[in-house]
């Protein structure tokens, strides 16, 4: 066969079926964008495989003809990872949605990658069990992405990120082999830790086709709200709450900006946003309501320390939600609001106030619009740059790579990183050499090098 | 330079000074050893560098002139993996020593490789904090040594392993270069995940000259200890504890042969041997005192119905410590009946029943003692196969090999694997393409060589 693209697609068709190969344009164009608001990518193609022994398939044609493909889950990354190069192959991993055991003696659950999040939540939930990483985009996201990505939640306070409840994950290689990347047990010391080489690497090592994860039983929840009248005294009370031995859940805020707009989108008039500097959520969790009531009372007094405002305690399961409410609609406000674009720096826990200052400081240098918001606990701020509306989409382009490189190379210099959950993707590529040293990148190339010769994938 | 071993010797000492390369045979003994009763390898010299850099230039020497070293931490390992080949170089991390910062606000440590685990955790409990791997060898072994073989411990059930609180290392490659692997904070999806790389990879990629790591706060300890009459019952209860959705910070046992080995050690009479065929001791975790002894009561009438032994139960710290004792004690009572080697299986949870008795089958049919014990709450099993006294030492290393094989299939045959917490080391090398498929084994080969081309290291 050679490299001439029809006869790969035709190839392709042979391997999982016409039906399953989408080139109608209206189709195609589901495909070409993530959750970024900006850009699009039509691809040629979308190949919808129906399991690992299909992927192996395909992957060997591609390897062989040196087609580069790109690999999309739910298609909710905000980093444009799953977006095709202009006419590239797209290969969707939506029909491997089965999840194929769930085992409540070894509390671990295996699945295929192309699984929603919230129906593995759901299903794992029925059976007495939790997986405690509540993403945002859970209704839409894969399995198989949160993976790719290392992928955080609002819990990773406690539960850290996806990566800590991967054990075990089925790959295909890009030369078309599968391989486990581990065994179905929580302790492994037998070679190196490939489960985790995997995971985070955003599919640019090879497809993960299953997934086996931990699982944790479930717990009850309480929630704190805590309205701030000075931003630096909310991040001044998150940093004494961890030296005072606090423990909690979730950490989150959203700043005076971030309480306009929720206020506005979601028509809720009690936060005064001229009065209100900051808003934090303190999630406490625990298996005895009144144990975690007597634990808020005792984190209430300690914080009211830092605020002049009323402390809203939320403490059943519906309250809890309506309570997160501002905090789980602000990225939906914000999009309803501009174009904009979403960072995800991470700082030291110590740092969290030195970095929302200078955040300020570059907005008011630049003259930009801005939100933040995220998981303070953790030091992971989503940062939101607002477009200003007279600008062209080139000036905008222009103005936002200045900005953005100002604010990673501010979190770099205290010790952060430029993502803490969204990944590299196409969108950080140009920044990475900013947030590693030459020998970094060497390092990674060279394992790059190692499973993707031909660089087919991602 | 040439590669004449006297020339290499020479040029480390100008490196390192005089007084930190050891040549004397007395002192060169105490490095030939690990924790297994039967090898040693007595190395030609011992160098003891003070930091990185010094570190840096020996890798350079001994990367040009290919002259192969071995990294050595607390030499407490039960793999073989700090014996240098005959006449070898061992690098010690000995001097490596200082704990550089205690941060209770962002909750991390930063140390050098070569602190004493345990030393470690009594700094940070002294600032309010906990490093919660309560390690066997704590009192011996290197924090850098625990992160290169991604130790376990008897707290893993909750806590995980060593590798779930690694979040940054300082490494010196096998050229002399000196990278950090990520960055100091608890999200990162900024690339492939290095840290996890290194952890675990037994110093084959580089050396590890400091680390970072994610802390805990303290917490009350309850446990229970509880003799069972029928070791098929141990088992259930274990299993039906995890149905039944409990949680533990640690679930261990020791079997028939262990109890009657500890008892007589240290010398109580209270268990008969006869009648228990073993001891589970669950521990419970938490804020509250009141609370767990509550969780204590329901799980022993929870247990009970699995043993009519009378279950034991210790809420104060010393109390604790005294219950732990037949436990902690295992390792030395059998270390002081008969030479013996230790493997660390594990299998699901949903397996130890099967894996117990295969291995009392495989015993049976092979006609050798052994004891069992160890963290069945992850289905790791320490399998100590006794030496028969009358059996010289090369009829015993061709039995063992035999009985290690039996043992060791048997778990890979049970989705388990070989080692969850020793690591590979020598000992269990000529068993990796058992545990692994060909296409993994070439998987690390490459790993391998792109960080150590040359092989220089372990």
């Amino acid at each position: 066969m050679t490299g001439c693209k029809t006869d790969i697609i035709n190839a392709i068709i042979e391997i999982v079926g016409h039906d399953y190969v989408l080139t109608n344009a209206e189709l195609l164009y589901n495909y070409s964008r993530d959750c970024t608001s900006d850009e699009e990518s039509i691809p040629s193609a979308v190949i919808l495989p129906k399991d690992e022994k299909e992927i192996s398939k395909i992957l060997k044609i591609c390897n062989e003809t040196k087609t580069s493909i790109t690999v999309r889950g739910g298609g909710t990354g905000v980093s444009r990872g799953a977006l095709s190069h202009t006419n590239g192959l797209i290969l969707s991993l939506e029909r491997l949605n089965k999840i194929i055991e769930i085992n409540k003696i070894d509390r671990i659950v295996t699945a295929e990658s192309g699984v929603i999040t919230q129906d593995l939540r759901n299903a794992v939930l029925k059976e007495g069990l939790n997986f405690p990483q509540n993403i945002s985009s859970a209704n839409a996201c894969f399995i198989g992405g949160n993976i790719a990505v290392s992928s955080g939640s609002p819990k990773s306070l406690k539960y850290g990120t996806t990566k800590d409840y991967v054990i075990n994950l089925e790959i295909v290689l890009p030369d078309g082999s599968i391989i486990w990347t581990g065994k179905n047990v929580t302790k492994n010391a037998t070679g190196y830790n490939l489960t985790q080489l995997f995971t985070g690497s955003e599919g640019t090592l090879g497809i993960i086709t299953k997934v086996v994860l931990k699982l944790v039983p479930p717990v009850k929840e309480l929630l704190l709200m805590i309205p701030f009248t000075k931003i630096e005294k909310l991040f001044e009370g998150v940093q004494q709450f961890f030296v005072k031995g606090y423990d909690a859940s979730s950490i989150e805020f959203i700043d005076q900006k971030g309480v306009e707009l929720a206020s506005k989108f979601l028509d809720k008039k009690q936060w005064d946003s001229k009065r209100i500097e900051g808003i934090l959520w303190i999630e406490l969790e625990g298996t005895d309501s009144e144990k975690l009531m007597q634990q808020a009372i005792e984190i209430s007094e300690f914080i009211s320390a830092y605020t002049p405002e009323e402390i809203n305690i939320a403490d059943t399961q519906n309250e809890v939600k309506a309570l997160w409410e501002m905090r789980s609609k602000i990225g939906e406000a914000v999009i309803h609001h501009v174009f904009f674009r979403d960072i995800d720096i991470v700082v030291p826990r110590s740092k969290i106030d030195e970095m929302y200052k200078s955040i300020a400081g570059i907005a008011q240098k630049y003259d930009f619009e801005y939100t933040v918001f995220g998981h303070v606990g953790n030091g992971n701020f989503h940062v939101n740059i607002f477009q200003d509306k007279q600008s062209s989409k080139k000036q905008w382009e222009d103005h936002l790579a200045i900005w953005v490189k100002a604010i990673f190379l501010k979190a770099l210099e205290l010790g952060g990183t430029i993502s803490g959950e969204h990944g590299v993707g196409k969108i950080n590529l140009p920044y990475l050499e900013d947030a590693m040293t030459n020998h970094q990148i060497h390092i990674m190339n060279g394992i790059r090098e190692l499973f993707d010769k031909n660089r087919i994938i991602n």
